[in-house]
């Protein structure tokens, strides 16, 4: 870390600082410049934490130089991590596609709907049982029934299931029916769900928040790992800008950037990111080309008569003939799907 | 709510559209233009979640006319809310400021601030006890032995307590102690807490997220009005913007809008927007004048050994120095603090 | 456009503006609500600059749908525009590489550079010789110089030569040497100087703006068009965004988006995008899966030493390297380089 | 400049560094931590850009300590700089407000607002001759037409003309009218345009861009600066974000960090942030609550009737009424309008 001290910090501030840092554990490099002084740390950064360095007269500001998080990044862990979900491997070469539908809405839709992903070449089946839902007047799901549906597509197609949790109180329920859980964009920092979560005995996909930066999301999977739960596939889903023709902005350069960070795996759902189904297409052959280890892709047997999300589902045969595409990046990328 | 349909769109999807709206209620305004056509649709605003009108063959986009809030609308209420926390009115002729320190450190340290603050005039104490932290390695609160101090300084300065709410699991707990439950940023869509809060007997800071726009957050506060609970506070607290300066972009004109789409109070926090402590003083000059109904300032004895946010907080010195400022332009308001 | 009444609008009001409206030769849809008076009204959309419509007493908003640009639009020309530089064609089957450094610094760089490219695949050589640099103590280039080296280096190559246009004076000075004209990305919305290179009789390279939206960019496209210039090329270089680990963040949704509204071929800059040579090559592979028609790349022999971005320059053999991997990509989408 | 090494950078790499910064005359602090190693480098700011650093090999990255302005910085000069527009004062004790129409439409209409709002209290009159618009179909401006009718404007009532100048051909030719010149939000980073009103001898309003950072505005103004042109006054006019509801997010606080990064005086344009008239006096308040030293305001007679801007611009009448309320925020703030 270096603590950059303001042009015209006093002798005795300046000191001051040192003694706080080394009283902390840290070693300490001073730069007497011209214009101003810079004091260089070395030490434990997790203990940054506990001083408001910024709060001492006569500190400008304080730069650091190591990334806050610890495990979940590539000095921690030099090679790729290779997450299991069963027999099935994210982060390895190949490629996995969980497609379904935004929200279980009946049995039949989703019995329907794994059917044709499973023959398009899905290895798992998403499908929301607990929907957060901006407006307090739109669908909630069908909680634990759908959970059920689910599981019973499970049965039938060998589809692995990945839904998401939403509330602290049923993640232990959500768990017992998934074979993956899900961290919704909106609940990235919702620190109280990830501490659950990081006790589950199941791996996660975590989405990125639609205003977190990457540094943040590589935060928020310090919280999964810190907590036990070492099984972290991070879902790159689209970002807030002012840009506003498509719902989101896809950060595709998320992926290289997650992956260089980090040891993780990363998916991209360009579903979300353009609300718009004309838009999947070109953005998974880009996610693909990009690096992305899988990608996370609504389909509904018939969007527009969705309860959530119609616009930016793909019908099954739209989703089959994307698979067919994406197949071929895949080949050109040395990966499978 | 106004449907535009694709140029080249057919007769068939044209009707398609209409027959769909019908079915639901609706009322439907038919313009034929040379290059497009387009359907106004006129009924009971909150059936549109039901229909995923996007998705339907030949529909280019949906332009909503009406807000997708009620409750919170003027349209609902022409007049403003007054917000009653025990014998305090929010929204009247007075100003109230809330403050205290980020976290509750110590029972030495928040009855000290408690006096302090109450001296200079704050009518409302504010202190975390549950902490929602970036990194899994700060210090995440005292949970309810912080309560617990916090109740403490109430006896002893008259002051009400406003303490945050993070998890749905504690939302009954900190309601036993605290006069305002605060829900924070980063969980203004956290749905499954705003329905647990909507159902406690308390009145609500709701505060805007950092990436949300203003009609979200109007419709995080419907999900408390349509849960039940009236009694909502907003509060502006600064966006993530591209300038990185400060810690976010203190978005004042949240306050008149919000204003002029709701009839519920606004306040501000300029501690959080900033980041430093040296800017509250005019930004909180600045709230004030642009019709702002309260503040929420961080304040801490002794800013450089805090445990959260010192670099954002105000000695009580100026604490003080910043009520006498804030009361002149009260006073050019027409209000008083 | 639609224009919506405020609620409580009278009806001399809404009269007044169905006057204005038929008084410029509007057809006028009136749809009464319970809630809100609608009218639509159709007509000429280049006449609503003449309004002011949103000032009007009773007005609450215009919704325009109809998007403000003609010539730029696929409702203008259906299929897909091809814009010739000489023997080359952009926007068809072949997929075209723009390299070179940033700056023209020296002839020896330059001819090296551009032999270097031209062996690797590239068909345009690109280099700065005027430079808008944030900092007025950086290098500004070597102006008329710069672009003689750079016609020398044609000469030797055979590549066309692609260079930046920064101010209306010089306009003619840089066509008489460019085969095409490049607009930078601050530039995007300099008026004056699009009226300027409107009336050369060059080709045309735009930039996105970081901070444009896709539908201010079309309107800079619809500038060049409506003032002659047909040859236009788009070129998406990344957007700004609270992001900051990259310099900015590459909008590759933009290139379908574009590619959707306009007929306009679409070119991707990933090394300004990204700032950093590292991530260049997933970036450029993906412009690619996303449909783009062109990359625009830097290459400089010695990045540490370059004047200007040397962090997002390729080596040549980097260079070389890339060109192999996005063969394959190309190929995939039925396309070759 | 503080230079991080990548963690396993070689003794070789680093060597590297260091003899390209001791060749540049700066002087070094080596710190070798237990994970990575850091290179401080203390000279000469403005070399800096001679030097690609970030692409030297074993490089992670760059951290610059000073800013990269100097004349524009409190360091060059530590107290606040009175910018003089013939017998006014610019960052004195004084808050001048520049109001008047977008564009000059007419003698009559520039004439009525000049009384008008001479009537009020405003000191200078503004009002654009050439108009550099988004759409290529809009009235461009009356040029020099225009020019002579805000100078008989100046005749009739005393006040000061500023006038946005757009390209760097006309520069002297409005400048032999104006009193102020005016730099666009869109053409902050237009540095030929810059460096053409660096050598006019009249003072400049510098508007930040809606997307630039406050340093890239402080740059901009050094351009003025080094090219000789002292007089340069800010202005803060709305950023660009993800909230749509206004046309832009007004930044106050860029008012206080520019005054305290900047010895310059900082004024605020409420009329283009919001783009709706409503807003306008709640953040004119605000404005001169924050310390800004004037502000600049869009009045037109009949703003139902204007070719440019109509919904953010005030009546005469309320334009009155806001300097009524202006004055009594200026008193608190120990200043006078």
């Amino acid at each position: 870390m270096i603590v950059v001290m303001a042009s015209g910090a006093s002798k005795q501030e300046i000191n001051h600082v040192i003694d706080r840092l080394e009283g902390l554990g840290f070693r300490i490099h001073l730069s007497e410049g011209v214009e101003k002084t810079i004091i260089g740390a070395i030490g434990d950064k997790t203990r940054l934490n506990e001083i408001a360095l910024e709060a001492m007269p006569g500190v400008e500001k304080v730069v650091p130089i190591l990334q806050p998080y610890k495990l979940v990044s590539r000095e921690f862990k030099t090679h790729d991590s290779v997450v299991k979900v069963g027999d099935l491997e994210f982060g390895g070469s190949q490629i996995h596609v969980m497609a379904g539908p935004c929200a279980v809405e009946s049995r039949e839709q989703v019995l329907e709907t794994a059917e044709e992903v499973s023959r398009a070449g899905a290895t798992i089946l998403r499908g929301g049982a607990f929907k957060p839902r901006t407006s307090p007047y739109a669908f909630q799901g069908l909680e634990e029934d759908g959970l059920k549906i689910l599981a019973e597509a499970r049965e039938r197609t060998g589809l692995k299931i990945v839904t998401e949790v939403v509330d602290p109180r049923t993640v232990e329920l959500v768990a017992r029916y998934a074979d993956i859980l899900q961290i919704g964009a909106r609940n990235m920092q919702n620190f109280f769900l990830l501490k659950e979560v990081a006790t589950a005995d199941k791996p996660v996909v975590l989405k990125r928040g639609p205003s977190a930066t990457i540094e943040e999301w590589l935060m928020a999977a310090e919280y999964l790992m810190s907590g036990g739960n070492y099984n972290v596939i991070l879902c790159e889903r689209g970002i807030r800008t002012f840009e506003s023709y498509l719902r989101n902005t896809l950060d595709l350069s998320a992926v290289p950037v997650a992956k260089h960070l980090s040891h993780l795996p990363v998916i991209v759902d360009p579903s979300h990111a353009t609300g718009k189904w004309k838009f999947i297409r070109p953005m998974a052959m880009a996610a693909i080309a990009a690096g992305a280890d899988g990608l996370l892709i609504e389909v509904h047997p018939n969007p527009a008569q969705a309860l959530c999300d119609g616009p930016q589902s793909l019908t099954p045969e739209n989703f089959s003939a994307l698979m067919n595409d994406i197949k071929k990046v895949a080949d050109v990328m040395g990966r499978f799907i």
